[in-house]
């Protein structure tokens, strides 16, 4: 296996989506990558790195001998692999950059970190999308708005304190260990899910996770949040064109589904 | 690491739940377990098993020093190690009883594996799941059921016979190697899922399941599905009464649900 196999990450160009989490991971670790998202940049043709995600989605493609198919974006090709799934990836990558815990004391430290990730993304990432496409996936925001108003502030009043708590107390406990990080006292690829996480839904649910950051209730979440933000790399990342503005993706702003919990 | 470390599920009892896959990887493994949901079976106390639950999502527990608490079951303890997130607790079970790939031959079969795990979780566990809540988790199905009727349609119409088509395409790739299985040519905990997911959706929408079989389109995954079924280990479990019957979990059979995608 070469050490220096080029990363390519394979995500729809204009928004940050799941392949977000995959971004923050390689950027931190300070490792270049090819980005489809970016073969846009400086071409004004979107369809190049459009057509590469469509080309490992399409019916047509039926893998290799040792890679199945993917069926969705992000895919990551590196050093003859090639596959999908967020959590999958960031795991696989997570453990050769050295940001899926200290697993030279404990090589079960990854398990750890994924459960961690695993829910953040359960929660606040999937969660949110649902909220602007409670009824399907496979009908348009319009066609389904008054369950999306429904959806959301059930997920503000009810679902949104709970993770939000849940890491506040993952934050609290032991095994966090000293700093803001959620695990062992080091910076793991959860505390960059978490941080675009709160990002993303911050984004969909502005005045809600306002709410919530001024309550005083989640005071560790909102540090960790604040602390990845402060990560060199991450902020001179965050402030390039390679970060991609939301937009159709899965956070989304709408005006009237900008709830808080005591909008009933 | 003792070899012989007792591996302990911890899952609601009284219906199979996300907990069953973890069940299945264990039973074919053949490996003795200790199994929350069989604390009922001889005391007709169903707060033994349900207890075991409580006390591991309670804002009150705070982990360990190495273990964050899990927000959710299945939580597996295994040997020190506690984790939760049924896609973890499955990989690492994968790893050490050989269910996840041939990995003396390539490490990264665990990925390949893991993806095809989480895709199936992603559309014939979560999105069935959703199809009765999908407006919010945290309210009854009686107060979102025509908006279940409306996500109920529109799975089976698009979402159902895409995954069934990823699934038959991916069987049918050179990376699934020859018989039944998704990868590599043997059976890895992948296809326990799939297998669990088709039987649960099929208890969710038996009209829309039986119309996919009857269609021969897709006639790869559901020969997968009948081989997983005729494993001795499996056939043996799921004639026990370790195999938990469907209830107000994952799948739920409601008869305004059962439809196909010719009923509009």
């Amino acid at each position: 296996m070469a050490a220096d196999a080029p990363y390519k990450l394979v995500y729809w160009p204009g928004l940050p989506g799941r392949g977000e989490h995959i971004r923050l991971l390689l950027e931190e670790a300070g490792v270049p990558y090819e980005d489809t998202a970016q073969m846009t940049a400086t071409t004004d043709d979107e369809l190049v790195g459009t057509a590469a995600v469509l080309a490992q989605i399409s019916p047509d493609n039926r893998g290799d001998a040792v890679n199945a198919p993917p069926l969705a974006p992000p895919v990551l090709e590196h050093d003859g692999l090639v596959i999908s799934q967020t959590a999958n990836v960031l795991q696989y990558l997570g453990q050769r950059l050295g940001l899926a815990g200290d697993l030279a004391a404990d090589p079960n430290a990854v398990y750890r970190v994924s459960a961690l990730a695993l829910t953040a993304l359960d929660g606040l990432s999937d969660e949110v999308h649902d909220c602007h496409h409670p009824v399907s996936t496979s009908l348009f925001y319009e066609e389904q708005q008054a369950e999306s108003v429904r959806a959301s502030r059930a997920f503000v009043r009810v679902r949104l304190p709970k993770f939000l708590a849940y890491f506040d107390k993952v934050l609290a406990g032991s095994a966090a260990g000293s700093g803001p990080w959620l695990h062992g006292g080091r910076l793991t690829y959860a505390d960059l899910v978490l941080f675009q996480c709160l990002d993303g839904t911050a984004h969909q649910f502005p005045r809600a996770i306002a709410a919530a950051r001024a309550s005083g209730l989640y005071a560790r979440v909102f540090a960790l949040a604040d602390a990845v933000r402060a990560r060199p790399r991450i902020a001179a990342y965050l402030a390039s064109g390679r970060r991609q503005p939301y937009g159709e993706g899965i956070y989304r702003h709408y005006a009237e589904l900008d709830v808080t919990a005591e909008d009933g």
